[in-house]
């Protein structure tokens, strides 16, 4: 698998770990940080070990894993210490773990000295496919998902498939979600491949192609105005359904478990209002519903769900502003949705 | 006196408010927020109070004023605030104020959505002839100062000496410093007409020449590898200087006080090391010392002193780095200072 050339950096994808150290002792760096959580710094640092105590100088530090910390509190604890070890511009950091340390070690890295170098490690199927490229950095504040942040590319990306073997089912099944996507909004080819395969534990070769989509698409748009938006597909829906589980259930939904329910719900208003086939609908509906559990959206809930979509989006008078597909392999922005479509399509989900 | 071209924007001079509110209202914001000082907010807000209240939106921030509160806690402060008033990625910051506003403002702006629009609107002469110019944002982390930040441009800059009527004498000096500093490091004339004027109130055309220095400056260099190191001269010792004073005195010496005393050291090591004739180091120390109160460096204390400097810089060896000057209006970088060397300039200043 050919290394992939992003925005001024590269993605290595074969023997990426001896990459990772060529490309640390080529930097003259005066100093390297590993960013983990607890579960990285079990799992995933081991493969690294051998190859830090050859270094010169070298710190770790762990941040506490879960969601609920990528904040600018924990971020404040990462500078402290990166002051205590006494890091100067020429530290490096490499950020290993999935998306919450790739997010909240870009960003600390990205403002630390007014910007250190780093580089992503992504360990999840999540951060591989999505987090770790695109250049987005971010942190919550009060509560408020990934609202401060910067766009700073990082040096380079090591993808290694060998991280996600202790990963948990659910958490595969949440990166899973977004390399369907990548074939719904972009290449049918890969969607039939993806449907044909065994997805227990996705190949390196199907990691790769989703990295080449989500690469492709940044590239084409780095700043989020208009194509970027594909990447959209499913999280509309998806959100809010995220969002209302995070609030209501005691073993809230993943993201990709969200996303999933968003694909479906997003892939019936395409065939409602953007041209995807019926065929082609309930293709998409029976893939997804085969691969994730059932969740119900108490009818109840709707109306919920429909005030966390005005939330979330840039709306105009009332409706909500989706991506959706033309067909498989091919997608439409911008697409207002009324608040009856939307009930619509979770109707349709919950019928399934 | 012409808008200047800086990376990007434009800094603007005359009739500076009013090209403040055209820009405003060409820019199509969702909103304006106005982030202030308790001391801006009475003196400086009132300029720009009759041209705000014709917009369709706008809301006031303000922090309280001082260094001390240049923190990444009242950061946190003002991204609550921007939350709880809905600001958008359309947002625009406006920040008003000396560099303490013009710094935390532009990082926290920088930062909110991974970056809303900011202009400055400096109201120190300090800020006007140095720190609103050259994108460089930061704050101060565990008393850490500037640790950290990003490099940002604002979309414009806004000049009025019409703020500095109400800035105490003192502030007045500490921002002077500076200006005497471009001419000793980049023009000799600018220095002959300083040394020959009343500097009790610079005029606009002097700021305005202080900004062209800078602005030269930080074009040439925006990451600060080079160049931009001429910027330093006078900051070694007088940034140690600044340190000791405000951990030792009840009424610490201004920024600028303390680069005064530092750019008579840094002048004499030019004298011994770089070429300065003994003329023109006569010329410096007699121009700073009619300017600035006589402060007592404890020959006791010059050790303390070297600490601090050796913390500041990158050393070789426990010798100093120090930008000096060849002669009146030309620099020269990386000068490596003696310990000893150090202790000399210190009593040359507390000789005169
Ligand atoms: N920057 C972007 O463009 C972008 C894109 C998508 C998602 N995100 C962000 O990514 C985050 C979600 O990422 P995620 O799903 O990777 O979450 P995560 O980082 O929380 O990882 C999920 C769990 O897996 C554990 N883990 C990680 N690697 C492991 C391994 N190899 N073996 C065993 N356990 C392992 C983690 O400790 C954690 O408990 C969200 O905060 C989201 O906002 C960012
Ligand atoms: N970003 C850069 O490149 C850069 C360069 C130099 C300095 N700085 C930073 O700038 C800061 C110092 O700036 P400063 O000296 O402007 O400090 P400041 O912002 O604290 O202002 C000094 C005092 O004057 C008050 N004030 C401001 N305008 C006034 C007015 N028009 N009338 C009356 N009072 C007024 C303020 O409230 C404050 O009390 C430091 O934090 C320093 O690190 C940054
Ligand atoms: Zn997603
Ligand atoms: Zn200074």
């Amino acid at each position: 698998m050919d290394t992939i050339q992003s925005d001024g950096y590269s993605i290595f994808f074969d023997d990426s770990i001896t990459e990772l150290f060529k490309f640390v002792e080529q930097g003259n760096y005066s100093k390297v940080f590993v960013l983990t959580d607890d579960n990285t710094g079990i799992h995933c640092l081991p493969l690294l070990q051998p190859h830090l105590v050859k270094l010169n100088s070298y710190d770790l530090i762990e941040i506490t894993a879960g969601e609920e910390n990528k904040t600018i509190d924990f971020c404040i604890g990462v500078w402290k210490m990166l002051i205590d070890f006494g890091a100067d511009r020429k530290a490096l950091m490499i950020n290993l773990g999935g998306g919450v340390v790739t997010d909240l070690g870009g960003f600390v890295a990205s403002t630390y000295k007014r910007g250190i170098d780093f580089v992503q490690v992504p360990t999840t199927l999540l951060s591989q496919v999505d987090a770790s490229v695109g250049g987005k950095t971010g942190v919550d504040v009060d509560g408020i998902k990934n609202i401060i942040g910067t766009f700073t590319q990082p040096k380079a990306v090591f993808m290694n498939d060998g991280f996600l073997s202790t990963l948990p089912q659910r958490q595969l099944l949440s990166g899973l979600a977004e390399m369907l996507k990548h074939g719904l909004i972009c290449d049918a080819d890969y969607w039939d491949e993806l449907k044909e395969s065994d997805l227990s534990l996705p190949s390196a070769e199907l990691i790769y192609r989703s990295v080449e989509i989500k690469n492709a698409v940044v590239l084409e748009d780095p700043h989020e105005k208009n194509i970027r938006k594909a990447l959209n597909f499913g999280h509309t829906v998806g959100h809010a359904v995220e969002t209302y589980s995070l609030l209501n259930d005691d073993d809230p939904l993943t993201h990709g478990e969200a996303i999933a329910i968003g694909m479906i719900c997003e892939a019936w208003l395409s065939n409602k209002k953007a041209g995807l086939s019926t065929n082609q609908l309930d293709e998409v509906a029976s893939v997804i519903t085969r691969l994730y559990p059932k969740y119900e959206v108490k009818a109840d809930s709707q109306a919920e769900l429909f005030k966390l979509m005005l939330n979330d989006k840039k709306n105009f008078d009332g409706q909500i502003n989706c991506t959706l597909l033309k067909r498989i392999g091919d997608f439409s922005i911008d697409n207002l949705c009324t608040e009856v479509e939307l009930y619509d399509s979770l109707n349709y989900y919950a019928g399934l």
